[in-house]
């Protein structure tokens, strides 16, 4: 007999960030910004999905990239080469991003004139899940070699989302990752969420993605400016 | 020009857990158990690696697991396949485990008789790191798919392991990992930890990391117990 007995620890509780996320996404509604919370583990390929993304998005859109990272520029100065508008925010120690702290980092950025703006969140599937940062939109990269079963580990993330993109599945012969077993899981979880399958990389399943958010961008701007 | 603005967000202030880690090491010691704290990324490895590790170790220790997660028992199950005496500890959405956490964990697995307990850490390379458990050693594991700079972008995590398990390394051909680079990133850091590259797919290097870990779970034993 295998067994194994299970011991609940203590709950962290929130308060107050719910109702802040809420004010915040009204503001940027009126200012007509989209902000898109994009959420991972550390080396998903983030930073590389965003670079591709905005290549090809910025002629359409006038883009701004918000970097969250504990500490380092790494992923400021790769996407600042895009050519687009780049803040680093440092968190500190700290593993994710409220509303308060996202708001902070866009009055320190200005973004008057910017149509799309994109944080690249804390590294991490658990912490960046529990918070709304008062984004649009929140997506997060799973990569394939973090394994099939990761809904089943960090169900907040995988329920909070809007849009998944399955990243790294030019690597899907050397792991065993099952797609069809990753989407009965969201499908348990979260229905209403889409997948992309992608590579980064060499640009496979990019074009989907990327039509989809030019898609979520337009309407939101439609409902919700003049434009 | 490609610049981009740093702005420094609040940071936490821990106190208290210290001198808690160091009085579980101290207890832990007098007891004889030897603790290993053991960290990653979701999606590393930790598991497929503990398992080979635990098979290979079970003859000559008394091991204990003590899986710690969010919210899954995924992970208890593949590791009590093993044998081994298996806990479950639910985080219940926090990211880490502290000393005190730890200490709970232990006192209702009823670690009476065993001379190693693995601590499966949170998947997580930011809060795991911050928190003292009061484990003997830590260490953690980077897979080959997450990239060679999470030294840069992860910094404390890498700064506090006593050895470092780079895993996967059976898809080295497929992602730009480079050992060397990843060896000179860790060298500035931490210049004391060790390195192992493996693959716990494999079994690949496996040898040198169980014998290092055999070493220093004897060693121990010899100072710290009359064994």
């Amino acid at each position: 007999m295998n067994t194994f007995r299970v011991l609940e620890i203590k709950k962290t509780v929130f308060s107050g960030n719910d109702e802040r996320a809420k004010k915040l996404r009204n503001d940027l509604e009126q200012r007509g910004v989209f902000l898109l919370n994009v959420m991972s583990s550390p080396g998903s390929g983030k930073t590389t999905t965003l670079v591709r993304t905005i290549l090809s998005m910025k002629e359409q859109f006038n883009i701004g990239v918000m970097e969250a990272d504990v500490d380092s520029d790494v992923d400021a100065s790769t996407i600042a080469a895009t050519g687009v508008k780049v803040i680093q925010l440092h968190t500190g120690g700290m593993c994710h991003l409220d509303a308060e702290m996202t708001r902070e980092g866009l009055e320190n950025f200005d973004i008057q004139g910017l149509d799309l703006v994109f944080l690249e969140n804390v590294g991490n599937l658990i912490c960046t899940a529990e918070y709304d940062t008062g984004a649009a939109r929140s997506i997060m990269i799973l990569s394939v070699p973090e394994g099939d079963d990761k809904p089943l580990k960090y169900p907040v993330m995988f329920q909070k989302v809007d849009a998944i993109l399955v990243n790294k599945i030019d690597a899907l012969p050397l792991f065993d990752f099952n797609l069809d077993r990753f989407k009965k899981h969201i499908g348990a979880l979260n229905p209403r969420a889409v997948i992309f399958p992608i590579s980064a990389k060499t640009g496979e399943g990019m074009e989907a993605w990327i039509s989809w958010l030019t898609n979520e961008v337009t309407s939101w701007k439609t409902i919700h400016t003049n434009q």
